[in-house]
């Protein structure tokens, strides 16, 4: 049976939350170094389809293909361990502290970050002739996107800070989704389709994702942008990470833990009883 | 076995149908907002992939990702609901009753309206700097389509009412067969790609869907949309609604418990003895 | 095991055409409605898309979604059913009688003309605003297609009603084809992969199809073509009904009996022995 | 287990080539007329693609629905005999001679002749009213096309003949490919996937395939070509059939029963002990 | 169970490093020259299809039809040797040595190497009547990219050598990951999603591939390129070679190896408790 019901599945959150925080720092770090990098280039080559095209769309339909890579090899994003981190200490789980909950989002972190700084520096390298050329087209777009997304909030004051924490919130809605979309099946395929639809929603309307943008402002500026690391962090990636936070939290792992976890009794009864399982399927 | 007869799909049909009544408020009304808030999100991004090509079928193509995404997840429709909550009652199972019936259509569309609303209020501030900024080639799209669906309506007076309750007809029809869709198979693969198909009919042919417009009309006046909210409940809203119950229930789910459900006992011999049945393909 | 090999679908495709037979009037007038009209609005989805893109062939990439979709719901066009029920007749199985089989096509056909000529007209009524509005493109198209496939024939005499009656049996041999493709497999996917590629060839090569012209032709009218039912039914629906018979019957379902099926002692040995059989693949 | 290994399907390729020897004539030709037929329709339907379009690639991505149509209704295409008739000789299966497989090689040639040059005539009528109107823009540039691949031939004189030749290898190497994609997996998804991959190779690069020539120079000529059955015949038919030979045999079937099949024992181990086997997969 | 956890990957990943060293020359050299000869048949189709659109990206995307198949017939690029044969040399594996792998290594380079050139070879004759006619649009194109690709390296001087260095960095950590990815899954439709997504990306980003390029090179300077076989060597076969090494071996096998595999006891034992493992899914 390839599908896993609403009642599995959340247990399965649980489990994978809890286990980001038994990891060692060592693993943490490595994997995420391994995710950030990869999200990193399917970034690029979202934005060169994108380009080419002249229709964003058509990146974010490509976009996935990062992320399902990732996820599927076992690599971590600290935007998911934000969504599946908290629970079990939320469920209570034996041994799970506060501590160790915010230690496996620093570790994810720094690891998301240390990969997605560095294979930005080796792609601006292959785009560039190692800096003795001018960037292609979609570099030129990556560092217009970079001023963008953060001199373009900044010039909104506190709306443009509302809007990109905003944008933060829904964007981590759809990846912690993607997460979980993985979970909902054991096939390499169910798990590409159910992570591929959420990840292309985020991409295509351009929301702001905490991970993609420790790729894409570095990339930005080794390309030209006009924004600096104060503008990164200010006017992006600290309302970003929040936003994330919370949209990954709340509107997402939680709900569903919620509604579908362990500690709503009604829920799994309901569970066994009717929402396709086997005895539904086949009675008279 | 990964496909299920049309018997076997049958009787799931009423037992998610009873599952629903039996479900407590509370889930019925978050599940409902989680699910609305991800069916608006992929409104936003069918929209936005429709006006960069120009051509409204690729925006079809697109939208069922946030169907799929929430009936994955284990979350509600009202629309949905309201073609499965009525088949228990039918069937004459023990302890449903009208009244559970109607409760289970209110909290759903209660659920879904929240949802809505909240996110059609976030994506707003998403695309306008929070209400700072003009709208996107996308928003204003949406804003002249709300108008068109209401003022447009209201240009034709009865015969525009008429349109918009057929329009709910043709569009519950085709989203009822999507939940049922999500029935026919125990794969996350098969789930969508039977969800998929009529999802993309009634958005490619700009049916009327009480969910989808509990998003786009509130996002058309933020938008700039002329309409008011009176005209988008008397002109759109609630004519779709009943055009809704009756597609879902009568076309759908009432026309395929009636051929293949319990009651009718000789579909039940035919289907033991020949559809696809394990001892039909391997008989000698 | 999901493919199914020739001896197995055959039996299961002689199966298929016994249970037709059996099958009450009024569950075969009930689901050929539901499959009429199902088609019906796939017609008016894939026109839409090929008037959008300006290429027919996205419309016929697109158009299977509903005979897929009708398929799985466990409904029957009356071209499959000219193909199959001959079958059981030819195989002497027990109760089956030429008039049994005759009254099975005439059932399935009035379902699927009541349901494509109900589904014409709800469709027309939200296209034109119940009639007080020009039709929209994709209807005009429809139009000028019904036009051409009765007039345009009848300006040829003799040579176009030939033409008519060979495309007929071209469509219906694909159509068929589509048909045991839905036996081919178990699961969803390769039921809707096996279906989708014969039924994208006979739309993406215009031949004619007696359940699809039930509402073409009829919607054409409505949408303001010059052609009589007269017309329709001399020029387009009897001959094609013809050719679809021959098609059907013949070049897919008959053809396929006669080199597959359990009249073919030899096809049973080798079939046993060498194709795909578990031993064959695990042997030394 | 879906993915047969190298050793299974190896064996798979002998079984299927000794069941093609041991056919009655009569399955073979009429197998084979069904086939031949499909794959031309096919060939029309990807034409009547590129055209619209003005991209052959289109053209080449939807052409393998005829191919995989036909394999999965267990029919032959002699292009395929050619590279596994072979193997139950080399293997020294008991019963089978020389003559045996060149009988095969010919009734599957006749057969595909036969279904070829039919539907040809019968799809010259559906484009043209029965020859009383002009070609549809497809016919025309399947009449240019053949002529091309004739006379263009003819103009370059013995460079012409050896690529013509070597058109004629590089194609059933990728055809046979496509045959043996078939037997990789036992489901209706798998194979369909492991044949479309070779074969959008070959039509898109518009290599020489025997039968697929069988139906597109006699429909060229029906459209206005200016070739003759001899140019038809010298200058492509039978080059490319001897090519098609090399190609099927030596480069794919040959070369796979080599490295792969059962008279290489050190493979036999190998396989046995490290490739995707489950012992492997779940070492600790 | 399709999907295999990052624990059994990367015992699959040991396992078959092992069977590579052990494989005997002549089935890794006629192996090689197999996959080397799909491979480049591939990039012509790839650089035909971007010619045709216009879009490369449309070439990337169709590319990896080579790569799956080649894969899913039990063949072998070098580049994937780079990453895999070390594995059980790490892992202490007996009767594993450092020679064994080198010449493991050596064999595949060589297979490949001879296989590129014969098809290229082939595809030049089919491409200008064997000599005797201009090179099509796309032969020009891929003169013209031989050219880029060496001789627009060496003007960049040592930033040029370093540039070329990196992209085959970042091209081979994408080929390892699509050869790891034929191993998440053991169905063949797992196998070629987990494959496509990294074969597209570098073939969408333009990284320099050691076995493509032993194609493209030659058939560029059959098709009219300018630069020379020495040009080649130094300005993009070695650099690309060690490049490939380097991000093969390092960023993902050995990074994989690291921390998924068996001597990181901690990640045993996480896998054993909580990675999607039934007991996780189906706890209470």
């Amino acid at each position: 049976m390839s599908y896993l019901t609403p009642r599995e599945f959340t247990n399965v959150m649980i489990d994978v939350g809890e286990a980001k925080i038994n990891m060692s720092p060592r693993d943490m770090i490595l994997r995420g170094a391994m995710a950030g990098a990869i999200l990193g280039i399917a970034v690029a080559l979202a934005v060169t389809a994108a380009v080419q095209t002249g229709l964003p769309i058509v990146g974010a339909v490509i976009f996935p293909v990062g992320f399902c890579t990732l996820n599927l090899l076992g690599l971590d994003l600290v935007t998911g361990v934000f969504g599946l981190a908290p629970l079990p200490l939320i469920a209570g789980r034996k041994g799970i502290t506060l501590n160790g909950m915010l230690k496996s989002w620093g570790y994810a972190f720094l690891g998301n970050l240390i990969g997605s700084v560095a294979v930005a520096f080796l792609l601006a390298i292959a785009w560039t002739q190692a800096f003795t050329d001018v960037p292609p087209a979609a570099g030129l777009a990556i560092a217009k996107a970079a001023d963008a997304r953060t001199l373009g909030y900044e010039a909104h004051g506190a709306a443009g800070m509302l809007t990109v924490f905003v944008k933060g919130i829904l964007c981590n809605w759809m990846v912690v989704t993607g997460v979980i979309g993985a979970m909902l099946s054991k096939s390499v395929g169910g798990k590409v389709i159910a992570m591929w639809m959420p990840i292309l929603i985020f991409f295509g309307l351009g929301f702001e994702h905490a991970v993609v943008n420790m790729y894409l402002f570095p990339l930005g500026m080794m390309m030209g942008g006009e924004l600096t690391v104060w503008d990164w962090l200010v006017w992006n990636e600290i309302p970003v990470t929040l936003g994330n936070i919370v949209g990954g939290l709340v509107f997402t792992a939680g709900a569903l833990y919620v509604t579908h976890g362990p500690g709503n009794s009604r829920a799994v009864v309901e569970s066994v009883k009717a929402e396709h399982n086997d005895t539904a399927t086949t009675s008279p």
